[in-house]
């Protein structure tokens, strides 16, 4: 079985970058937003769409009266069909070769691949001053600004993670390690957390 | 400022193992039952007393008909006089130089310190299984039986650190790195966790 590193994170904690640096020292793949390419390029949909269904929008309910079995809501809801989408291209990478996948509930859809599962987080301090070093130039947000919409990205994410998975997104149990970054440089603790890997 | 690593740990999770051997690997004093032994001099309590109160007992309110005063709740209250005892020992020993101490609300006793503070955790089956492997020869508790007795000294844990520190046992905010010892060698896991540790 080949082996799978899933990274869930909290925006702003430095989590994609983790899994970058790992996959890079491990030598393996690296899957973040090349799951929405792949996404986009089997449903049709564009690629910003999938990308604003998954972090931004969760799940558009049509209203009962417009929809009124459960096979024609299945069958009307984009964000359904996307999940279903993810789900097979993640299993698909899954089965491809040793690799790290950046958040999208892979730690649940490959739960049979038994992945090693880490969560990324830190204090809210942290989290805005890694946005702030990332930010384009042009952008200006105050403190207030970015706290409020680190605090939006992460609760679609829970919110997102909760609906498809049953279980709670960020508690300690659903992990192998979770790892506070907080003051802390993600290069740093990149060999440490290779130590972990069986 | 002296090197401190504090280890808060689930009950068979392996907690105290994984402090020793992370003790003895960085060179450094470990402290575990020596804190009760310590308190027992100070308090001029029972050894297995203070160990009851800590371990097994949480806080024995007086009933309000009998202390009429905050004072003198205070002043008869063992559980009060062992946390304190607790306290003025747990700092003399950071004072003292680099170690690992394992639980006592030494993470929120030393905040000022800023220790290392890792939390060690397990599933069911795997703190039954340790359990089981350490328990004495004459031992001879079900499956069921040892499954209340963990869940009851993890409640009592959880119920004292939460009444000394008011912060929630096991939040991983509270907690540098959280550990998930589940079907692992804790042997293997020192090594990656030192790497951690700044």
């Amino acid at each position: 079985m080949n082996k799978i590193i899933v990274i869930g994170r909290e925006f702003g904690s430095g989590g994609r970058e983790l899994g970058k640096r790992l996959a890079e020292m491990m030598g393996i793949a690296y899957y973040d937003k090349e799951i929405i390419e792949k996404i986009s390029d089997k449903s049709g949909m564009a690629e910003e769409y999938v990308n604003n269904i998954i972090e931004k929008n969760i799940v558009n309910y049509y209203p009962i009266t417009v929809c009124c079995s459960f096979s024609m809501l299945y069958e009307f809801n984009p964000n359904t069909t996307i999940f279903l989408a993810q789900q097979d291209i993640i299993r698909e990478l899954a089965e491809y070769g040793d690799c790290v996948i950046i958040g999208r509930c892979a730690d649940y859809i490959l739960r049979e691949y038994k992945p090693f599962n880490i969560f990324v987080y830190a204090d809210e301090a942290s989290r805005i001053n890694r946005c702030r070093e990332r930010a384009p130039q042009d952008e200006h947000l105050t403190d207030a600004q970015l706290k409020k919409q680190i605090a939006l990205i992460n609760k679609n994410r829970r919110k997102y993670y909760e609906y498809y998975t049953g279980q709670k997104w960020g508690a300690k149990e659903n992990y192998h390690l979770c790892v506070n970054t907080s003051n802390r440089e993600i290069q740093e603790l990149v060999p440490a957390i290779m130590g972990f890997i069986k």
